[in-house]
């Protein structure tokens, strides 16, 4: 008999945006395995001891997916209930399907518990919804991260199609982003957020435009960036104020 | 001193996909303005007497926007801790910009708890990610609801552009919906899953193509259309259970 593998999100990272069924199964794990950059206030709700960090971000070097895969096989085969926590949600941009189907190839029972995703969590600190009743009803979640096989210009066309976009593990390469949008077609006047650590105390917030882009001081912290004009009021009051300090300095 | 009003996400159904700052407010509400459609198992979490269903199905009529708005300014005026509970995520087709500028404009302070959208718990409950690293990497949101001064295509260029599509608030409508996206140049052999009641004991879902809509027996459950090739491996297995059942039959 073995145990059952949950895929479980941990949310943006404020430990009270995980779900109640999340908090749940992180008190009755036999094991866990999180991402590395899953917060220490989260990492408590860990009861058991065995609880292992995991993911790209872990160390200088990341584990491999096929490494992870296999740990989670061996920890279904002696354990009861065995935890994957991923940060956000597990079913969007988490390679959770890696992880599926090769636990259900091997026969393992799979269960997915969704979580706040960090375009929703960003969304609620600045107060601005991702859509608006008659101008804004279609958001892409996209990721410029290039994968085996990728159609390149996937992420660029749904950008360019829809009302606002999240863009997702991106921040990083603003610059090469706000580049290949523009090239593309997409108005430079287009207001943009950049969003760091959404839902927790470091949380952090720039406004700009695409063809120029908030300044944004990277500290490796996880940074969302949002297009589209529901930003464009928060941007004209980012504006009024940054006048306003520079006439009274 | 006014108090503040909270616009909560419910998530997807299931009460334990609440997040933990949610059940946390509906025990400490003064007051709690919930849509209609949210079950009994989450109003049950709420310790206040004064609960008042609001909200486009909240009966035969709608209850107007106004008037919601008017119920948390004087709610808020009354209160210290007023909760507008909404279903899944209140950024994401939730109306709630107009309940936050309607509130901040008469000096009120208004705080978002982010939730469980309905896509994502679909996701879960099929295990099937929305994304596929180096195939799926762009996900639109869209609503084919029409509001003033729209732009006719907007949902459907997004739905065209990206690689996985999750449609709200569509279902009831889906032979509209198909023949827009068809006449748009979408491929008719695109797969679609329909889920109705994601999360919850209720949850159906159904396999097709855009082309070939899955029969979906409305019972005015919330349903959501997933549009993608992320879904053709479970549209391959739920053909060759039909033929198998034929066969036997």
């Amino acid at each position: 008999m073995s145990g059952i593998v949950h895929l479980v999100g941990a949310g943006p990272g404020a430990p009270d945006l995980l779900t109640v069924r999340a908090v749940r199964l992180l008190g009755e794990a036999d094991v866990v395995f999180h991402d590395a950059l899953v917060g220490p206030g989260i990492i408590s709700l860990i009861k058991t001891k065995n609880r292992i960090a995991v993911g790209k971000r872990s160390g200088r070097f990341a584990t491999a997916q096929a490494f992870i895969n296999k740990q989670l096989l061996d920890a279904a085969k002696q354990h009861r209930i065995v935890v994957r926590l991923k940060g956000g949600d597990p079913m969007l941009f988490g390679r959770a399907h890696e992880e599926i189907e090769f636990l259900v190839k091997h026969g393992i029972e799979v269960r997915v518990v969704p979580g706040v995703t960090a375009a929703l969590a960003a969304s609620a600190d600045l107060g601005i919804s991702l859509t608006r009743r008659g101008e804004a009803r279609s958001v892409a979640f996209v990721t410029p991260r290039v994968g085996e096989g990728t159609r390149e210009s996937s992420w660029i066309r749904a950008a360019l199609a829809a009302d606002t976009v999240a863009i997702y593990m991106g921040a990083g390469e603003g610059d090469a982003i706000a580049a290949a949008l523009l090239a593309a077609g997409k108005d430079a006047a287009t207001p943009v957020a950049i969003v760091a650590s959404a839902s927790t105390q470091e949380m952090e917030v720039s406004y700009g435009t695409l063809g120029r882009l908030p300044r944004w001081t990277s500290r490796g912290a996880p940074a969302l960036i949002l297009l589209g004009e529901v930003y464009a009021d928060a941007l004209a009051a980012a504006l009024r104020r940054l006048r306003k300090a520079s006439q009274s300095a």
